[in-house]
């Protein structure tokens, strides 16, 4: 079964993105939520919550536990969320006082939100560095094309000469900006316990919290659990990186189409039509665009997340989410495959 | 590696209907595309442009070829579609005369959206079903509860009794309407030929087309490839569909948060609090009418599909389209957990 | 004050729809809401719910009112809805057994989701009437220049050539059949009182129903005051309009650009380019088809319509549904301007 | 005609907001027009490119002047923007030398695109205003109930207790957090002349545009005609705030309809129940906050912004942003009457 096209087994190699859909796998997910669980009795260990051998069991349960999947599945589909099944079959391998003290304080949605954390952090690791090789790639293109001319288009008419420097800029300056908040994005640790309170923890509630973000390498802050925005401004970022190459995309396809002032090696084939070139990799750009503009609203629209933990706006989010951030992959992937395939721009 | 939540190895156990996945898995798309090209060379022979022999052939064929998909793959990275590679293993397999006229005047779009339709066409047969399913357990509450008495609610406030019965016809009367639209919905044949003309195929293009529609069990019309209702009409259904349903759903939850008027079994339980049912179905039912209803919006996005062809209109559908019946499944088997959940209705 | 750009005192001139816009005044709005409280009189008076003079009464009252908007404006701010002052208003101009059977057996939603019916009605037989004449200049077109070739683009490039009357089905055959279906479309009327059982008419619910909808010029039906998908039908029909003109308006953007194959006068003007000749209807094509897709997720949204009536939900329909038909009025506008302005297609 | 709700005469009662709306009023709009064409003629006298009389003399006549709205509406019909017509009116006015410097190296979009800058920046800053009032009156709820409990609610389920402080947190902090954002964004001049690159003024184009923005008190960038990540952040952020909004109205309409935790004064009345107070406020944020998530996702479909200007993608914002800007206010303005209903909380 393949519900999406990011992992369709031939549709992917056109949108998906390998690299960046790692963090979405099932295995990718379970060893980030059992890193928390690990990471979870060290903090309390070292505020003396639990022995430190306790931690030392549970962290070396954690670090090679492999869950019975299809119990996870099942589970699921009644409880909505993984966790109350992964805890029982982690106690389960852990026997004794781990047992019982693995996931003490935490709730589903701790575990679930910083394994999102700790992988979205990774994956965007990614997609800044392929943002910052796209932009040398468009820097090669300005010193190769720069200071030729290219005709100025507004309302889809020519309007005056402009330099290919001047359209080069349009396109990347965008990205740098893109690029840096990137990189200058924190990933929140979450942490609040069943509603938020921490309400097992006492007063080491809050150095527990902040030595678990360290731990984690996230940064700390209070449980964000009903507070979305975290989420929304990622998804944000997201689809201003892939509006923003749609845009380039969209650029490339009309000046295919017209053709005098852009030589594109390497386009599509037609099954019909052996003469065609189609610019293939353009064309998704704009695609991928219009889609993460598409779902952004869908993660506005979970803000509306009722009271101190709402199911409905939470599991919107994970239909929508993984898909985002892989449109984004696939969309820098495919803008990097589209500036290669340019052999000249402008005249 | 798992983008999609529906097929997402353990939260598909939520979010996922196998039954209604298996259509949009890669295989399933080969098998119908195949069973075009099968068609078409049936068609083709009826109207004496190829010979019985190669349409046997080419039948053939197509009845058990088990392409490269890794080559697929590979192709659709610079084709867009995966339509020129696998005719081309396609006539290497075949071979002589058969080779020469597979796809034989049809074009990449009309195998592509004719695969969507054969697939879409017994896809919706199941949710009609299940529809009909659920309106016979709805008919069963109002047998069991119908009399009860249940506070009505305007604005979320109390407002004046009203009975069960009141109730069950609000959510099941659009249901049944949607049930026979369903029931209604015609899927057409897409064949068009390279820019829409069936240039190739002369004054038979009319029969040729009549035939190879009644062949597949399709209507039979004038291309549409790049007049997108037919998908829009179908995704505006599958919306109104998981919108009854996420309106249900959204009752059941307030029901059940106060819960005088209603018992319900089996709800989901928390990882730090046992004493908790929660309607996990109820909210799930919400999650997917919110993801629908974004949805909708990239496939009216594609209604702008520039020319006789945009590929950046087209690929927009492939991801969207097959989550959206997906989700339109999931919601009609969780509305039936959910129904058969009911204890008690109304007081 | 203008929030938005279809009732701006000059961006209308692009983008409003004067006749349109006329249905969904205020006033327009109150002489619907009169209406229906007028023909409510009558309807009961038909079945001996009221008297006759009383009816008469209330009938002439509503035919002349004119409320204090001002109070009316204080009101909604703290009910939600109009219809409690009107009513106030309406009785204490009516005074007698007349003010107190006014409204009888009705709600808010009855007379607001009523008005608004009757004014879609009307609207929409203008929508269609604009798309018969809009028919007929594809028609004139094909006339003058459907033998002409055109370059056939599939993918952003050249494929193979057509004729212009190919490129004209592909813009008229999908207006007409929306036009079809816009002269099927049944608007119904609302009425279910306080919370949709009719509590107050007894025996006489349905036989009143009826006549009222017959009074009114609307379908029967029962109440659909959590069901909406009556308006989410009409929203995505309007949607599929706008969509369907944003192609035309895309392809002739890009007819102009090339700029060989058309030949089209007054085009818009730039302030610092006076060689120019903007393609801005079929610019304002696309951006209004992009705004109407849009805006159907809101509506769709709307269907989770909690409980036997949702302030939340219902509210959000009004922010989004005039707009998207005043937005197809305009679309029919502007693509009837921009078929005028088409001197030559193909060659 | 009122096709906006958040202008309508007396819809805007509940939606509206006169404060925020007067920045979209066509008298705003070319208020900040004109003074943008006086700033630039000042800026240009600075740098020695028109002379200091010239600028005086246009300043003058932009100060007072008052154009031809009729003229102007008949000419964006054409034009599809505002500038050409205003300008010619303007130098009409003008005479002289001043008619022939005004608006020398710019173009239309630098000056719509400012007086957008200009009013959302007012507006922004009452914006901010109000979330400061609104944080002061969540923390008064907190000092006076912050130490009661609550029941805390996860799922839709009753979990552990909780205080008051502790959802009043979850309310505010995100405010807090978007208020501090609003003050720090940046409003930046648009100026780049007809394709961007400030053609017609040579090797003082920086310096002019430099004194330009400081003389209107924007931020200084080059020029982003194309580049809509502007907006985009605005309306991101904007629909941030109603989307907590949101939260807190959806959770006071929740909280409402159990009924034993919170107490509320003036709810909206119903036309047939007398007895109830409806949550009107609370629903509205919710419908606010669900209005502006979709209206986001039209602007980022605006990033994709073909070539040097697109009139498509452009047009859509007009379409879009002011009223995502109103539905901000007019949220704020509700959550404010909102908690000044909150008569009790918690217990």
């Amino acid at each position: 079964m393949t519900a999406s096209a990011f992992d369709h087994p031939y549709l992917s190699g056109l949108l998906g993105d390998e690299e960046i859909s790692a963090f979405f796998s099932a295995d990718a997910d379970i060893r980030a939520m059992l890193s928390f669980e690990a990471a979870l009795a060290h903090a309390q260990a070292a505020h003396g919550a639990v022995s430190k051998e306790t931690a030392v069991r549970i962290a070396e349960v954690c670090a090679t536990f492999q869950p019975d999947v299809l119990a996870l599945r099942h589970a699921v589909a009644t409880d909505g969320v993984v966790i109350p099944e992964l805890v029982r079959q982690l106690r389960n391998a852990a026997g004794g006082e781990a047992a019982e003290k693995i996931h003490h304080g935490a709730t589903s949605q701790d575990v679930i939100d910083t394994s999102l954390m700790l992988r979205l952090k990774a994956a965007c690791a990614i997609l800044s560095d392929r943002l910052s090789r796209l932009l040398g790639s468009f820097d090669d293109l300005g010193r190769d094309w720069g200071g030729n001319q290219l005709m100025g288009q507004t309302r889809m008419q020519a309007a005056i000469p402009i330099k290919v420097a001047d359209r080069l800029s349009a396109w990347s300056s965008p990205l740098a900006d893109f690029r840096d908040r990137l990189n200058k994005t924190a990933f929140p640790l979450q942490f609040g316990g069943a509603a938020g309170t921490l309400d097992k923890l006492g007063d080491k509630a809050g150095t527990v919290r902040a030595t678990l973000a360290e731990n984690l390498g996230l940064s700390g802050r209070p449980q964000w659990q009903s507070q979305r925005a975290v989420v929304a401004d990622l998804a944000h970022l997201l689809s201003l990186i892939t509006g923003s190459l749609g845009k380039f995309g969209q650029d490339i396809a009309l000046l295919a189409q017209t053709g005098d002032e852009i030589k594109l090696s390497g386009g599509g084939g037609s099954s019909v039509m052996p003469h065609k070139q189609n610019p293939v990799a353009a064309e998704t750009l704009v695609s991928l665009a219009r889609f993460n503009a598409v779902q952004l609203s869908g993660i506005h629209q979970s803000m509306v997340h009722e009271q101190e933990r709402s199911g409905a706006a939470w599991t919107l989010e994970w239909m929508i989410l993984p898909q985002m951030v892989i449109a984004c992959g696939a969309s820098l992937r495919l803008a990097s495959t589209l500036v290669g395939q340019i052999e000249r721009l402008g005249r």
